[in-house]
């Protein structure tokens, strides 16, 4: 199966959302819940502070008491009653009376204010108070945070610590989420072997094991690894399983374009293959298809091209499948040299961001691992350039800004 | 114990940073060491590639052979073998001859080039040729990326998914990196309860223990949570307990300045307070100790101050705990109204980028869990500042950029 021609970065994708599904949700422990998607609104069962309580340890009193209070004419109240956070006092102020109060305690009926401590002189139950302060001040009200019934959080919010706090206050200890993604890989190759200092004959290291493992660790998926040889009933046999018991499929190798290749040809027989070939460098020969239901990424072997293809191709869609959106962010930066590239092609130029400036490498292939690891972003030409020229601005995506 | 002046922000760091310790070393399997740092320089023990390969599905040649042949006048080779990937073919290539070959396989001797099966039409054991090429095209040479022997990544070096391919090709399935900092955090308050849908007196629902978990987990450090009340014998036994078993303690609550407070006395009884009270706002009344050699970070019991104070004084040590240095980036940004500071005090304005604007939130007090919720920045006021005026470039911390 091999489709005639490349199509753009830009329908790729297209197709690719098309074809994929968000997951299943599920209601886990609130403190498991960072950097996860919630499904609903969430509304408050409490107002938040639940009670009107002092933002300082001090004195509850009534403010207009000590309207005229100052360091050379205190005002002498009464201290009724003392109070520590957690504890109720249930006097009532009146008219010359303080209650002794912690940080987060109650304000007591009839006040509506706390002086702080250091503005005042206790002498056994009576106090001089040497500053005068406003109606409300160093109070917290209740409900003046959230109010009971109150939404506190929309849906699809992708929670970070403060939202924690809030659905907290808010009197839940768990959230419904959307499922982590769970992405089998299958690396195909007759050629790799796993790490070690001696390789015989045509041995090739199987890199892409860890890349595309971490890989989808930064997509906040879970990853169950693979590998396979190039035999197309053995890799048959591992796409029909895999895709029984997974969310998505990523695959590498086995994606060239100019003939029928394993992996591609598998997909073909068990599903519909949508793309095969994309017009970007590096990265072309990839491959995308539904199986099952189910959307099988097929990546190139080489593991730069497998890395572009997954930050270009593969990155959002995991998170799309969890519920998260948080497009790429570009930046500008000026090209220190100029930058050849082909109309109707999409190009990722692996590049070091210097101040304002971005330093293409010096790259041959795409089988340059070496290039990965000193670059920190791309220069993307766009399918409609022709190149960038030297000290013309071009669009920059930072490694670091793809991570959500 | 209290100590009588506030310090400013940046002596506050220089003394914490006195008093953390970096962990130990561990070795742990490759696969999982995405997001670690690496504790040694690693020294390739292969040869990347490990053998010259071809680039592209093709036929091996010698390029001299062909530098005349076009579509319209192809050049006629005999194809002397043909293999794939992870294959190794031992015929010698001389003038004339053609080995086909996949992507990935080891060059023929003899051969300097592969031409790609796209210009070339193959009938029998016959191959026309329809393009030139120079020496060395779509070949990958051995050990043109990495040569065994060369450092291929510098010890510290905080590991993404590329690095992982490259310790891998050079030979290695674990990798030695530090321990992830084990961090205990101690949440005191007698008027804290788990989240619950009624609240009764002055009950407060512990929002601390999720977000200081998160926290400590958005540091990639590894925390366990505990709760104690305002007893300053339980607190002293929980300290014991807590800084035998981990690498540093994180308390909330207690931290109070203008008097002696649970939990900074019993840091004071057991080791030595070296902080309490930063001039900054929120978050006045942080503390810091060095107890039996461990770091002890003492948190507000209010939420955002909490929050702003992990931001500002603990992120960055859990980090450097693991060797991993990553500055806070601050951005510029036009503030889009006046915001008054008061000089000798850093302020931590929570607010929300607009474009290249930048919108302070209105909040009242320090409890507001809801204006971290809002926001998505700090604007930076530092000390020497008496303020931002409407229009006025100020800096600015995106809470996105906090974390590594």
């Amino acid at each position: 199966m091999f489709l005639s021609k490349l199509i753009p970065v830009h329908n790729a994708i297209e197709i690719i959302e098309e074809n994929i599904r968000q997951t299943d949700l599920e209601k886990i422990p609130l403190e498991d819940a960072y950097q996860r998607v919630i499904a609903h609104d969430i509304v408050s069962q409490l107002d938040s502070p639940p009670f009107s309580r002092s933002a300082m340890d001090g004195y509850a009193v009534k403010a207009q008491d000590i309207f005229s209070a100052s360091l050379n004419s205190p005002v002498q109240l009464s201290v009724i009653d003392r109070i520590g956070a957690g504890s109720t006092s249930h006097a009532v102020i009146e008219e010359g009376m303080a209650v002794k109060i912690a940080t987060g305690a109650p304000i007591p009926d009839g006040a509506d204010a706390v002086v702080m401590e250091e503005y005042t002189q206790e002498r056994g139950d009576l106090l001089d108070v040497e500053s005068s302060l406003t109606p409300g001040e160093n109070v917290s009200f209740q409900g003046e945070d959230v109010k009971k019934g109150d939404v506190i959080l929309k849906k699809e919010r992708y929670l970070q610590p403060p939202d924690l706090a809030m659905i907290a206050s808010g009197g839940y200890d768990a959230v419904e989420v959307f499922k982590k993604p769970r992405i089998a890989v299958l690396i195909t190759g007759s050629e790799l072997v796993m790490p070690r200092s001696i390789l015989k004959d045509a041995e090739v290291i199987n890199s892409n094991h860890y890349t595309v493992k971490s890989l989808v660790e930064s997509s906040l998926a879970i990853p169950a690894i693979n590998h396979e040889e190039d035999d197309a009933e053995k890799v048959k046999t591992m796409f029909k399983e895999l895709l029984k018991n997974y969310d998505a499929l990523i695959t590498t190798g086995g994606t060239a374009i100019s003939k029928g290749d394993v992996v591609v040809d598998v997909a073909d027989e068990l599903g519909e293959v949508l793309i095969h070939g994309v017009a970007m460098r590096p990265g072309k020969p990839f491959a995308f298809a539904n199986v099952y239901g189910k959307p099988v990424f097929m990546l190139s072997g080489y593991p730069v091209a497998a890395m572009v293809q997954y930050d270009v191709l593969v990155r959002k869609n995991l998170e799309k499948m969890q519920n998260l959106y948080k497009p790429a962010q570009y930046a500008r930066k000026m090209a220190s040299r100029k930058i050849p590239s082909t109309l109707g092609r999409t190009d990722y130029i692996r590049a070091k961001v210097d101040g304002d400036k971005v330093i293409p490498l010096n790259i041959k292939g795409s089988t340059m691992i070496k290039s990965m690891v000193d670059s920190d972003c791309y220069i993307v030409i766009e399918e409609n350039l022709e190149g960038i020229g030297e000290g013309e601005e071009c669009d920059v995506l930072l490694y670091d800004s793809l991570r959500v």
